[in-house]
């Protein structure tokens, strides 16, 4: 099983290098977003396109086992979507998303925004081409995640803890959590936002603004 | 890969079909919690211990990729209780779970508790040799989870819809997702319960109940 498993990730691996080499030469910015299902990772992509929409050209390719709905979702803020249904599939693999960045066609010096499936384990284990992987942990979830996933922390360049607006009735503890991102990947960079309040979300913006190629 | 996964799910499933015949033989009521990471599964389990262990012998068994935090907390109830650390796998299997009840030996007509990884996706697929699948949803992370995640809520018998005295606080429609749950699983029975206010846990106890071998 071992070496099925590193064949796997060596064919995705040469996919991957593919996208990256197409995404740069275009001065795309390619983020792809990585979470538990339910940490708001749509809601704060609608918010984020509303608000990025008027700088930057956007697309979104969305993961899910089954559904079109988040597509839906970011197709009615006039963005070009496209959803990837992986069926019994955890995560989305290069190929796909290599598939649909021919489809989306995104323009040049563009923001891509790729939700990977809900699933804080396989997503970390496929480079999709992405500049970044963007781990997104909502403060319901419990401080204790970047330990007990440390794959997906490891391999994320930033978190974003959002819903902090529910902080007031919840037992998380901020500190603590960044600390233990911070034991996992001591270069992780921390952001704190509520997608439905909008509290933090300038630092997310300044945050894409500072990595768009210019 | 799709003969690779049916061997390995074939392989499984002798795995589980051992385990169910020792478990049913013994009087065992195996129960295989599954859900997102932080849907609040040790704290309801940690309530539930306190609230059962005056009426049958109970053993945990606990999977997470990394750490022993959770069987830790498990053991600071007095009941036994076995990590078992999945490193990069998503997942429990039913031979990982065979091993650990030889090492916890439960006894004859106790509750033995499954913790699976925190994950909606895989663990569906396998069989571990529990009576019943419980899939427990905590209300933050959104009504729609049942259609995006099919594979999972059609496996289980009981969905528990968790933390639900944050609702005030949430845009969760209760009615919707119960019954996006019962279009990919008619069968399925939602409990809603607070495992922190402990709101709507006689119900979840009585379920127990009605299942443990006379």
């Amino acid at each position: 099983m071992v070496r099925i498993e590193r064949n796997i990730l060596a064919k995705n691996d040469q996919f991957a290098a593919a996208n990256r080499t197409w995404l740069q030469a275009r001065g795309i910015l390619a983020l792809n977003l990585v979470s538990s299902p339910g940490s708001g990772k749509t809601t704060l992509l609608t918010r984020s396109i509303q608000d990025l929409k008027g700088l930057y050209p956007l697309a979104v390719i969305e993961g899910d086992q089954q559904t079109s709905h988040d597509a839906d979702r970011i197709r009615a803020t006039g963005v070009p979507a496209l959803q990837i249904n992986t069926g019994k599939g955890c995560h989305l693999d290069a190929h796909m998303v290599g598939h649909a960045i021919e489809g989306l066609n995104p323009s040049a010096r563009s923001l891509l925004f790729i939700e990977n499936v809900g699933n804080l384990v396989c997503p970390a284990a496929f480079d999709l081409g992405e500049a970044h992987k963007v781990a997104i942990l909502s403060v319901t979830e419990g401080d204790d995640k970047p330990l007990k996933y440390p794959d997906m922390f490891h391999a994320a360049d930033l978190m974003i803890l959002n819903k902090i607006d529910l902080l007031p009735y919840l037992d998380f503890d901020v500190d603590r959590c960044i600390d233990y991102a911070r034991r996992v990947n001591p270069a992780i960079q921390v952001l704190r936002v509520s997608a439905r309040s909008g509290e933090g979300l300038e630092g997310w913006y300044a945050w894409i603004q500072e990595r768009m190629p210019s």
